[in-house]
């Protein structure tokens, strides 16, 4: 059905992009060929580090002419496959696309290309009193990536996910041709929203070229409060409370001691408290220094008084911060770091049903004879559980794992939960997606799929 | 290309629906005919009021087999057309469809009926201590006409707009299948946006049957600001400032004693100020008392000190609040009462070109020798003009509105504006939304038009 990319193409390409961007057949680093988790494998034929949009504009057209396969790929942080070009062909990598083309202040929108890593603009415009809010885990992901996934993070709580920030996007179509959709603009009703079709739809509709993002005028003040209970269900029972309670959170997250262990590990360094089995960790912020230290306050006097909290930790120096959210970032290295293989399930469920998913799980624990540590967003009820392969065989895990992920997706259905809250569909959890939305919405998407790029050629065999 | 509706049909739909709920011919009540603009017009063979997704279905899939259009229609409160049944078969009336069927506050979810006001959701949850945030102007629409056009509204500055407090919507597909998209989740990235497809598209894809939507906490106060300036432009090009200054405004809207004068004739009631030629109206809220009072002084300082305001008056007595919340509300009416007929242009452009856009419209009331009062929403770029009529011939005045039209979006484009930013495309806005997105995007719209509804049953000659 495809091409496969023969010499005229190669000179083809060669002639548009110089010798050094440009990695062909044993050239290709084995980066290029799986994302971090690495449960997807495949090298492509060719990888080009494109510079420009109308680089791509004509790569993309070639390819949609010559039948060849085109994946777009940014720091490859993704953990279902989604970078990974499942059908050969070529890999465009944006990570050079990395400028940061304006600060419009009076608008706030930031303009950046797709390479731009996200740590790269907390430190771009922080300082100059701006805010970018989302916080996915993984700050050395591409923007583009994060939008091609409508990544989340833990301060989804309180300010929403990528979506929620990007107010255009410039992307390269199928075809080659290169369109907007959106503006510099606050509210737009004006006609379907393309805009928000790409978004999270992880690469297979356009290539992302370029963002607007909304930016905020930055909080100036941030506290945390690590909150230790008897048990990790105990805890999470009581978020909805915490949620109701008028105090404002902008992040609410959960994990256990074990996962703390796993970062200590990890890091070498000591969490502030370790002599309790579960703890919600929660955040204030705000542009008034009383008004978050309010809000803290009446989180805290909740937690105590009424949530049965074994203790409320402060987390306003510097020194504890440090050790609290260096910890909190390091959990899916550190789960990873212990154990020979993984995979993960990211499912997101009501608010309320948080800790029956983690019960849940401890039960296929049992069931299963395998460890499933798990931490996640109480505020958000999106979970990240982690199925560790440990000693086990290959075949073994293989079976065991898809036996797991069977009963864990339909858990999710049952209790009105979706595959995936962050992390994207990809090429690894399409058999989940299908089986819980059904033809009639899977036959939608590969219909929009179809008009958006009729040859197949971008991205394929992803998401639907 | 279309059937027209038959003695059969008839009687299908009378066997279906009980005659109090089934309006025919002639029966047809003026209203069916139009929206509350009236620029649109042209009666519906067949008006039925439905009282279930399942009815919903049953109509749907008979018109979808035997060719009959089908529009859906709330309250009617629309302004472009959107309701209109531009190539005639049935309406279906949703407003009895009107009950509010869940408050989940654990999750902080509610689930209505399409029907529901909006008036009554707040009055639904507010007393129970939960706020819905979006505020359209029109408090008598209903729910489903709100997501159908991302309805937006005055808290949109600091809230964002329906589309931002739909976390999953119920729907009947032309085929008059039932599905759902989303959940009652906070996070979702399951595939392409469903839901975001549907939000906005103006009942061309779907008939909205359930929508779950995002609550949160009510804030226990709001105090507005308002804020006379010497000229409209002042006023509103200090907007970014504002936006800038971490006073976190909840909206900020423009207008001129003009407007207010309209206000005042309609409503019979004078309005606190009147001394000055143009308002900037400022409104701040929060869950703590001495928050939201330090908000208000902080702007108060910047608009007194830094920004050239003429004074600040603080609305925070009941009766303040009334009279500038009723004038504010009463805006689209008293324009419209003070002409004979009019039309209205409701572009969005960024937040730092609303002052050159309003100078440019007062151009063209010069060129074009006719009166465009407007408001709108400073804070997020979003204005409302009225082109009205006043003695003009029907033919001086259809040739003046195309002209002044044509100017207009071509303006909005130049600037970085887009045509609509909370009222939809609908009939009346169609040639100058293809006109500045071009063909590629309203041929991919048109694309997904047709995956949804390839016989082009369901509100057919709308938005694309």
């Amino acid at each position: 059905m495809y091409n496969k990319i023969n010499k005229k193409d190669l000179a083809y390409f060669q002639n548009l992009i110089p010798e050094s961007r440009l990695f062909f057949g044993k050239d290709i680093s084995e980066d290029f060929s799986k994302d971090e988790l690495g449960t997807v494998s495949k090298y492509p034929e060719l990888v080009i580090k494109a510079e420009s949009a109308a680089e791509i504009s004509q790569i993309m057209a070639y390819a949609n002419e010559r039948l060849i396969p085109v994946t777009a790929r940014g720091s490859g942080t993704g953990l279902v496959g989604a970078c990974v070009p499942v059908c050969g062909g070529i890999v465009i990598d944006t990570t050079r696309m990395n400028h940061i083309l304006e600060l419009d202040s009076e608008n706030l929108v930031l303009v950046v290309e797709p390479g731009v890593l996200l740590m790269d603009i907390y430190s771009y415009v922080e300082p100059k009193g701006y805010f970018y809010a989302p916080d996915p885990g993984e700050k050395s992901a591409t923007i583009g990536g994060n939008i091609a996934t409508n990544a989340g993070g833990m301060r989804a709580v309180k300010y929403g996910v990528t979506r929620d920030w990007v107010r255009a996007i410039e992307v390269v179509l199928p075809t080659g041709e290169i369109t907007q959709f959106g503006r510099k603009v606050v509210k737009d009703t004006t006609g379907y929203s393309l805009k928000n079709l790409i978004i999270g739809s992880e690469g297979t509709l356009a290539i992302i070229t370029k963002a607007y993002l909304k930016l905020l005028p930055l909080p100036t003040k941030t506290i945390s409060l690590l909150v230790p209970f008897k048990t990790l269900e105990s805890g999470i029972d009581h978020v909805p409370q915490i949620m109701q309670s008028k105090s404002d959170p902008t992040a609410v997250e959960f994990f256990s001691r074990e996962t703390v262990g796993f970062a200590e590990m990890f890091l070498g360094k000591k969490f502030p408290d370790t002599r309790n089995d579960a703890y919600i960790l929660l955040t204030f912020d705000g542009i008034d220094d009383k008004d978050v230290k309010a809000k803290v306050q009446k989180a805290a006097d909740l937690c105590l008084s009424e949530l049965g909290a074994e203790d409320v930790l402060i987390v306003d120096t510097e020194e504890r911060k440090d050790l609290v959210w260096k910890a909190r970032g390091a959990f899916l290295e550190a789960i990873k770091a212990s154990t020979t293989q993984m995979d993960e399930c990211d499912v997101v469920v009501p608010r309320a049903k948080v800790s029956e998913y983690i019960r849940f799980s401890y039960g296929l624990t049992k069931k299963y004879n395998i460890r499933i540590p798990s931490f996640g967003h109480a505020g958000d009820g999106n979970l990240h559980l982690y199925i560790c392969k440990d000693a086990m065989s290959d075949e073994a895990f293989e079976k065991t794992l898809k036996a797991v992920f069977e009963e864990m997706y339909q858990k999710a259905d049952e209790i009105g939960g979706l595959i995936s809250g962050e992390h994207g569909i990809g090429f690894a959890k399409k058999v989940y997606m299908h089986k819980l939305l059904g033809e009639t919405q899977v036959n939608i998407m590969r219909g929009i799929k179809k008009v958006f790029d009729p040859n197949n050629i971008l991205n394929p065999e992803k998401v639907i």
